[in-house]
């Protein structure tokens, strides 16, 4: 029976996956401090419920970017997940359809923007962008994505080069080295073109090149808004100076993460760094958030403390891993419902009404 | 030998019940954040005793309502107790009619407020109401709790719709579904005229029907105040806003709660989210508490922050576990034994001027 | 080989103890909330030491109502000590008496005041009451305890009754009622004087009469002030309004201590209440301090906070269990040179500096 | 394979490692509360960190005293490293050499100046000064270390007298007593003109009269300032007040350190004295720190909170038993990585920049 606990469920799939791929989707940067920081930042808030109002009727609902979205939560950018199951991303698309959850789907995936779209037709998408040294590429699947009716363009800010993930290393395991990731790269004309030999080692190491990409500046933002007429969101953002920036820069939403401490160990927890975001912000953008959250209350807190939205991470990739498109569903399923109901608990019959919640802080 | 730590009595009655019941017993909301900080909050609060004051006479009592009790406690309003044991309600109403301790007794109880009334006579009892979509059943239990001789009715708030409780899911057990909590309805004459079919089945159903009750609002609760003639206490509140406008809707009494971490889970703990209700209430209404409260030191510590009165929980279910009527007798012994010695050790005489001890927080 | 670490010293005192005497001497009040602070708290507060000062000679001797100590350390009275040793208190005053520690004998010892001073004749000793129902048993004492040389009275004032002390409830064991604590008592003619029969069960029930005292309050530490021309301590404040009293009162000396977290659970730490106190009795008295000092670095902490000597409670016990008068010498040697060492170490040539180190708590 | 993990990194020198050996690197003072709160406090603080700047260039290289060195960190001195490894300091020296990271030898090494010079020619190292009691043993050793080209000077001010060492004590194991730190004593001139008796015996005891400096102050200080024409250090400094005074008195630069938690148990850690330090300084002189360095993030902090360079400790002797040299470069090039990478990831393109980096305390 799939289970209902977060910790049951990262315990099976620990049973279920390879070590690597296990290793890989749990750990975090370092001396894993910020991913420990990540869930247990989240106990410093306490919710203050109120009751006696009618919360018969709980709009779930969102409106970002213009599209409503049936539930407050997205699912985060997953990479390479054929470590995890063999139809990996398209299962996660699949379930995600069938919900009505967005989708947002990573640079380097196991299968490319047209498979994935070609499944779940019509659902919500958005595309996450790993920057390309060669810009070309970063535009060209921006186009595709475009084009594939994705909603967004997700641009991952805190991964200009790989955090110094120990478990991984302890594995000397690469998932990217391995060729999970490189589904859209072999289908993106603007990467093929400066391939020099069509192997599958100089494939790994042109996609290493590129994504190794530590020049990453505000000047690619601004060029990355004028290439697209999608909505462009920064992924990563933690200090509130940066999200001024992002404003400043024409940024259309702020996506506070630390990537679910995997990149830089040491860094603020994202609900920790939330409020003053929200406060810099002041409704200009919409804010979304991810890293730890892992049942409805974590969806309250951060819709309290002022996101618009949140994103799911590891929690849909263990449902996979259990049982492929059907898992990512239970997990969903069981989101949904507790979010509803939390929100109900709380006192609050919708999600613009949840940000009036009161939280104190330890 | 019975046991006198709180910590080895729940492993006892762990092995005592079964699975489920014990499962159901324990357990809290969601990841149980909540009811980890319930205990773990008493421990942020310290006493600071003065001594040198004869207290050789302790007078534990309170009044409320009009009447004296004899100790600051009441016994929490715990459904379903036949999970536990077959005389479940009669028994705990016996002891505390015994102990003269004033026994709040649950909508969703497995004995009927006529039966538990007969086993203890002129014992002080409370009735605890779920709100039931139809009205009638509400006003005609709070009739039949009137006719019993019950003193108060406890209205409570935080439980419109069952919390996300996973250890009942992962045990796949509704003890309402199994029929434990059915006995006030099937001898409620307004119940039962609306039933359709009077086959188990049926009849959980309809109680699930009226128990899920979202629309409870502020308008149920002056509806009920004019209706009976007891005084009204509302169970659930946290928020000192909802104190303020349960004075204004005219309540005679407030109880600090989170329903033992059972409900929304991430909520405040009780005895954190104290102060707040008791400097807003200011004295206009009495306010009791529960949740987190295991030994004398904490009814110190309630008591001492400005509560009135206490109400055990748990614990009393595990003494019914192990021994039945005695088990939970032998419980609210230790309590009044520890709870006086407590005062007396903190340098108050009385239960008011226990309101004098100075607390320290972390 | 006797053990450098106070954990082991405790885990092997435990194999060697039998049950009822380790948890007698181990376990604290309630849920043990205070015992686990009161070494938990030391932890709260760092030391910032200063260097370049030479400290070859430390001078570790303190100054107490005109006699001088060599150590800031006195040991806290332990009553009962049969359970743990043969030798008991004589064990424990010949190593004091040897290392020049004034031993602070309890009311309830194995052996009597004169028994204790015979064989340690000449070194320095206090006397700690425990106030007798029949006050002419307590003036009696104290007069025998002057006339055996001690130098000081301590009032212990936060045991009018005993806690709830669940470790010896579970071990149905009562030292008390054994028998271990009477030598004082039978030896004491006022006593004996009120006794009808002079069975042990007689005994033991007259001793429990008198050692339950609640009525106790100041006019009877006034009283006491009269009857002796000893300085007189009260051990047990914890708040600064009772220091306040007590100086007014005419007491001679503070003893900051929540009685090694046996009594009243859920009340502060010494070590968190000595701050106050210290500031509350501004020079007036001195102020000594116990409940749970384990090293030196603790030693340093609490004179650095304004403590004027430190008692030593469980661990001369466990050397007592563990090896008899050896075994308490060990402890105390080892307390010599850690407190020496920790001193020079924190920058301070003598107790008095000790009082300008500089202590920031978290 | 060399493990990645610190924490795997100690365990494997465990197994590796004489139990005498392992205990003496590992273990703190007294109860290990500092050791402890070493790493512990590192967690207080979290990094916001800031992206979107081109860090493609990240120079990790400082400046101190007219020097350049490749990185932001130096190996702390550690002593008697033959209990580890059989070649010991000459080892780490050359680690260091090759991987162009400072080294500072410690007064008791294994092996003398003059021989690791000679292995380590061309790279930078200093010397760290244990005070002799005999002056002239320190000024000899000061001048030798000139002479073999040593690049500054390092005294040591906590260590006067060795601390409360619990472990060291249970193993009964002293690798000073044992010969471990003779090296520079039984090459050094001036120690030998005073050495009565040449045999193994005499040769400790001498060492050891002259290690025992309590006599230590500011005074020796000014006279060390005379005596070399290299910077000055001084290792040890936690409070702000000495700050000041080694200033006043000529020092060249500071190095907060609680010496890794081994002398006064219950001293605050590095990390939490360190800012109060560079506010003091202003900027002045150099600021150094060491105790509780495990990983990059660790040295962004230092960096943030004012460090202008750290010093690692442990971890390479750890290294050193696990590999000898070879192992000793492994930590080195892992901090090397994790440093630059961690830099990065911060938003910081150099050292200097790292001051900038936006820190928030719990
Ligand atoms: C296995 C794994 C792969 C990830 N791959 C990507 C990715 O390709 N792009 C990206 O922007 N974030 C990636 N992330 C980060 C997630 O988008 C998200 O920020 C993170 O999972 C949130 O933390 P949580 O899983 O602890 O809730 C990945 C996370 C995991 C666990
Ligand atoms: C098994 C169980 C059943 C409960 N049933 C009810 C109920 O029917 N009505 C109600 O208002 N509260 C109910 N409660 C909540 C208690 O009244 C009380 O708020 C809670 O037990 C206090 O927390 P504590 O047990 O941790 O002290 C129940 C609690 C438990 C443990
Ligand atoms: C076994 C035991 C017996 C004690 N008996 C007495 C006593 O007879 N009188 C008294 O004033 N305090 C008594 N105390 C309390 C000690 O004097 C002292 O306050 C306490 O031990 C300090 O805490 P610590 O042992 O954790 O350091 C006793 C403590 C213990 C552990
Ligand atoms: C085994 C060992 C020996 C040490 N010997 C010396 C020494 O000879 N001189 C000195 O100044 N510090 C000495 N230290 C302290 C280190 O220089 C440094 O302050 C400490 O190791 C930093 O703490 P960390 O190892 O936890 O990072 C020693 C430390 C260790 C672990």
């Amino acid at each position: 029976t799939f289970p209902f606990r977060v910790e049951e469920l990262e315990a099976k799939a620990k049973e279920k996956m390879s070590k690597n791929a296990f290793g890989y989707t749990r750990s975090g940067g370092g001396g894993e401090e910020t991913l420990r920081k990540n869930t247990a930042s989240f106990e410093k808030y306490s919710i203050l419920p109120q009751y006696l109002n009618d919360v018969s009727n709980v709009d779930t609902s969102i409106e970002l970017f213009g599209h409503t979205y049936r539930h407050p939560f997205l699912l985060a950018p997953i990479g390479m997940l054929k470590t995890t199951h063999e139809e990996a991303e398209l299962a996660v698309a699949k379930a995600a359809a069938k919900l009505d959850v967005p989708y947002i789907q990573s640079t380097v995936s196991s299968y490319a923007i047209e498979e994935v779209a070609e499944v779940s037709e019509g659902s919500p998408k958005w595309f996450q962008l790993y920057w390309s040294n060669n810009e070309n590429i970063s535009f060209n699947m921006v186009k595709r994505a475009e084009e594939a009716g994705y909603q967004a363009i997700v641009l991952t800010i805190d991964t200009t080069m790989f955090g110094w993930r120990e478990e991984d290393m302890t594995n000397r395991f690469s998932p990217l080295k391995a060729g999970y990731g490189k589904a859209n790269y072999i289908t993106d004309s603007a990467f093929l073109s400066t391939l020099k030999q069509d192997d599958e080692a100089s494939v790994v190491e042109e996609i290493l090149q590129n994504i190794y990409h530590p020049k990453l500046s505000w000047k690619h933002v601004a060029e990355l808004k004028k290439r697209t007429s999608l909505p462009v969101l920064l992924k990563g953002i933690l200090h509130p100076t940066d999200a001024r920036l992002a404003i400043e820069n024409g940024v259309d939403g702020i996506i506070v993460s630390n990537h679910g401490g995997r990149q830089l160990d040491g860094v603020i927890s994202s609900i920790d760094a939330l409020p003053a975001v929200v406060e810099e912000v002041g409704g200009e953008v919409p804010i979304l958030i991810d890293s730890g959250i892992r049942r409805g209350a974590d969806v309250v807190k951060a819709l309290a403390l002022g996101a618009d939205a949140v994103l799911l991470g590891r929690p849909y990739a263990y449902g996979l891993a259990l049982a492929g498109q059907a898992g990512v569903e239970k997990v969903l399923t069981n989101f949904m419902q507790q979010t509803r109901s939390s929100l109900a608990l709380a006192g609050a019959s919708s999600v613009k009404a949840a940000r009036n919640i009161h939280i104190l802080k330890d």
